[in-house]
């Protein structure tokens, strides 16, 4: 059995930079990179791409809504054809720097509003599946487990892997608990640990109000955003290999 | 003897249109597509490509600086190194619509600015020599006649192809009269064509101090943003045939 | 009797010029000025205000959503918090310009989405409100009539002037008929020039499905984006006089 | 004698958080806050006015070039009437917290690439000085000692605070050595506080390549990046008290 584990990262953008990204890439297996509409710029991503061609993992890219000051974090109302449009946009943004380095790119992963908007809404996850397969049909769509969007992705014909997340709570329909609500982020490590066997082992994951959940875990999503997260990275990457 | 007609459009952004980008397309043979960061967005970039293979034009980026509100046009301290990752973040945004389409990507000419720049500045023009090559040896890079941009694409080892302009003033090294001097842009039709003319078959051009100045005229640059662009667009591609 | 009549203008940015603003000016009474997030650039509004001033109109701030490739007119989840902090930056931007050419602020109207969700919304609504009143007291708020964004003005203690649409259809709760849906827009001048005579003697609309919906008409708003609006607006211009 | 000591912040971002603004409060006596266009938000320039009124130092505008990307960083071409247009554009924006917070606006100083730029450039400063007398004579304008910009200040009438650099070196003819040169900042203690107080009780510095340059030390500027800087503005803080 082979655990894919996942970032998002390639965040910085111009003077500002956020993330341990080189740190992360010790602990993961895939990497899902910013491509300059909430967050990444030019420069950064082609840094991000030769960083994550070093250590050998796998790059996907990590389309967002154009809006860099909300970092791809507020809903917003999009069209399903423009959503076809800007995914296409930014995955093609992305592979430059990858095909121009020699890689591979291997999959995509919508972020933050976009991918939570995609979860329950099947006409704006029907455009991104088809933007993506119209693209390139050899690509890996990276969606919530068993959502709008994993499902949009299998009937386009795209391989799909069902992510899951490490340290975020569930809610009893199998989605994340919102970041608004409390408890929706597990601080502690072992809580979160004991999470990710079950959910890698049982396929399954305990929601926020007590009910078993199951879950299909082809990839674990993990931060890097500081200190804790990256320990918490490492303890995780450890146990699982 | 074939001369190749070019004209930068799919310059519309949002809810502002410009351009009269379909019936220009009657009149020339390539096309250099906006990519988002000095005009065009996702959408229109789309739009723009569909139409493109619809007229059976050759079809090329058109990458700019970023700054929309400029339209591009204000020069703007760049650095080789961002340079080199925005030209191919741009192409490679522009070359996902053409792939998804079963389209071909058969150039690149930089924009406004960045254009000038890189005529005059071997650096920069090294820049993106090498960022356009790094990405696909095969694309044609297009740049001023005889410029720094026309001799680092020969000596990056791209086909080149060398640009004159219509209706522009030429200063007798070669370069363009700027836009900011009087009697930039050729206004008079019959002017316009005489001075194409003898670019064509003489492969030099009057300067405005009245010098005769060699160029080579491998693509013509037409404008498509008014009715009289427009109907001398439709005159110099009749004449040429 | 005197019946305010309004046009939402200023919205060129950069290279790209839309709307009549210069002939709306002799139809209106007061015109809404974009402040630079959903249209409008720092040298469009000073030429605006410029304008505004020779005609005598008043002049109100259009503060949007930051989304200028969306025209502000794609709904963003957006905080009370930070709507109360954008429509202060709007307003302060706008009123520089008018202060240092000896005008005066009179109103603000929201755009678009934002106008549309604090009809609806009411911490949205009283964040807007609020964000007015701390700023300047004396400005009067510019809302939908009988919405949660004049309840709010009018709950602030600001001036409140309800705002009814002369070319729209209206339903039955008195909001307007999305523009996705058919006949949202009026396009027979005889049909908008009855709508709006009833709107002013009467204080009532007669909504897309036949209600009779009562409405209060502080303010007509007027468009100006092509030759057909601009002659309707001269038309009920005169009709009002 | 009094010096003013000053500081730019106010510079995050969205999700973007730089600089140690609250500690740097306690050691500066006025603060340059960013208006949005090279850094800094809305909701940011709420409360950094918030903090600064409850510190009780004074507030000035640091308006820059629109390049939240490149940190007001990069010299762009810009017209003296834009300049104008977005120097009142970004002061007015700032205004509008400070009245609502029933605070006072102190003074004006550009930002990055653009105040390098007005230092050198009569018509650029000239263009600036304009923009912040129209809009408020009483307003104090800081420019690069004895630069271009603290001559147009002077000459359009404004109050002028000629600034220097604690930890920056000096070229001979009294400009900054530009940042892309060794040594053109200082990080040793001992040679900022050194240079600090030349420039305090004598009005000069000593450049780069050792002549005695005569400057006028109306206020100094600190930098709160880190924690090097936060120690050396807390030692000069209580030097110079």
């Amino acid at each position: 059995m082979k655990i894919d584990l996942n970032c998002d990262l390639g965040e910085s953008f111009g003077a500002y930079t956020i993330g341990k990204d080189e740190e992360m890439m010790n602990y993961v297996t895939s990497v899902n990179i910013a491509c300059g509409f909430h967050a990444g710029d030019p420069l950064v991503m082609k840094q991000t791409v030769s960083n994550a061609m070093k250590h050998g993992v796998k790059m996907g890219a990590h389309p967002g809504l154009p809006d860099i000051q909300g970092f791809g974090r507020r809903m917003m109302q999009i069209s399903p054809e423009e959503t076809y449009a800007l995914i296409q946009y930014q995955i093609g943004a992305l592979y430059a720097f990858i095909k121009a380095q020699g890689g591979k790119l291997s999959h995509v992963k919508p972020h933050g509003a976009l991918y939570n908007m995609a979860a329950k809404d099947s006409k704006l996850a029907q455009a991104i599946a088809e933007a993506v397969y119209d693209l390139d049909p050899a690509l890996t769509l990276f969606g919530l487990s068993q959502s709008e969007l994993t499902r949009a992705g299998e009937k386009a014909g795209l391989r799909v892997a069902h992510e899951v997340f490490a340290d975020r709570a569930y809610q009893s329909d199998g989605t994340l608990t919102p970041r608004s609500l409390p408890h929706a982020v597990l601080h502690d490590g072992d809580e979160v640990e004991r999470q990710v066997l079950r959910m890698v082992e049982k396929q399954e994951v305990v929601s926020i109000d007590g009910k078993t959940v199951s879950i299909q875990a082809d990839t674990i999503c993990l931060h890097g955003d500081n200190e804790a997260a990256l320990s918490l990275a490492k303890r995780l990457s450890e146990k699982l290999r």
